[in-house]
């Protein structure tokens, strides 16, 4: 089930999608109102409300090599964690500024969900019926700050760093997925996420270890080889087999 | 004017406090209802409903020296920022669990403030006209944790990591308060905010350089130095001067 969240008529919904007809929805989870609109007359929102996005860093071993962080051979041990903040959510479709503070924005495709309950201390048996839906997003990172800052907030959470959607699969299989970057129409990443170090379940599992996740959450499961710089003037676009494709300008 | 954030009657209100009665108002920003409750009668609540908490590290001289980051006299030259999730938030006189999985588990008192309008690229002369009001915030902290993952998020954002309150004071001079915490009624932090390295309307204009601050956004300002270890029965107690004072019994 494909599950959107649009604008239309001056107000956001969701709405399920079948075919071109976008099914109104009381809400997320809940049932549908009857009216229906087409796909091509709403606009596409970032398919979650969340209260926090979190993020897996260093989760395929040829992007912790790329990035020269493959140290003695070593894998991390747990999931790296760590967070953008809800103003970096965009729409897809959307025009992204890049920003001038920034000589190195990267491009990051990744394979997104979103919780549909409240998950606290589960275990990894129990994260896929926590999970509501699958999505694609676009980790925007300013490289150049991520590595002279204290921390990643400035290099990961500027406003629209987290271009999300088109909508949310339902039903999907995030141990088998197939996450692919293009720029300008050239493939730069594509990978299963079976090559993740640590798979969804796992992901889920540990973050609700410590932080109890929320509906609507999101979780970003980390990216694979093939990060580069953005220039403006490029298209970017995340597809996630079964899911669709998420496409960003940046201007 | 001290606004509290409440529990009564089954529902969460906004109220201003006036000696020991509580108005209830409207909402955050908007007017009395008429009806009043003694503040006895209420639960305080964290007084914030924020979209994000953004925080400012090393932003004392001392602390940088404490924790031995002072690097040739090297001042930061900008803030240094991190975020914490909002299941971070813990109301007033709470009882935080000690996490099983930390052996470290440090206070941070501070100085925090709540946004009133948004804020995007603003600059410091417009950055208090920006901000409704101010608090006192406990940081926990995971200094362990903190030192031993790829970022700071389960060192900062496990879950009740941020105790909030009593309540906002809207008439601070944040230039000139006096930040204090007692762990067990000893004095272990006390900093006039003028020892900040970066200064409330420096943090804001730079925040909003890069990331939109929302009406209700947190920030937190830094802690002074005299961080410390905390163990299950230790009473904590962050106080400003001209706000009042934040229990946390730590369990």
């Amino acid at each position: 089930m494909k599950i959107a969240r649009i604008h239309f008529a001056n107000q956001n919904h969701w709405a399920e999608l079948e075919g071109e007809t976008l099914h109104l929805l009381e809400g997320l989870q809940l049932p549908r109102t009857g009216q229906t609109v087409a796909l091509e007359q709403a606009t596409l929102l970032a398919p979650a409300e969340p209260s926090k996005i979190v993020c897996v860093g260093r989760n395929y071993l040829d992007h912790i090599k790329e990035m020269g962080n493959l140290i003695d051979d070593t894998l991390p041990k747990e999931p790296g964690l760590f967070l953008k903040a809800p103003n970096t959510l965009a729409n897809p479709g959307s025009s992204v500024a890049h920003p001038t503070w920034t000589t190195e924005l990267h491009f990051e495709g990744e394979l997104a969900l979103v919780m549909g309950k409240r998950a606290k201390n589960i275990d990894e048996k129990q994260a896929l019926e926590h999970i509501f839906g699958y999505t694609c997003a676009l980790d925007l990172t300013a490289r150049d700050k991520q590595k002279a800052d204290l921390q990643w907030t400035r290099g990961k959470s500027a406003d629209d760093f987290c271009p999300l959607g088109p909508w949310l699969e339902t039903n999907l299989d995030p141990l088998t997925a197939q996450v692919q970057t293009k720029v300008n129409g050239t493939v730069r990443q594509a990978a299963s996420t079976t090559l993740m170090i640590f798979n969804v379940p796992q992901i889920v599992a540990y973050i609700s270890s410590f932080m109890t996740l929320e509906p609507g959450d999101v979780v970003l499961t980390g990216t694979p080889a093939g990060v580069g710089k953005l220039e403006r003037g490029d298209l970017v676009q995340v597809t996630v087999s079964g899911i669709g494709t998420l496409e960003t300008h940046i201007v």
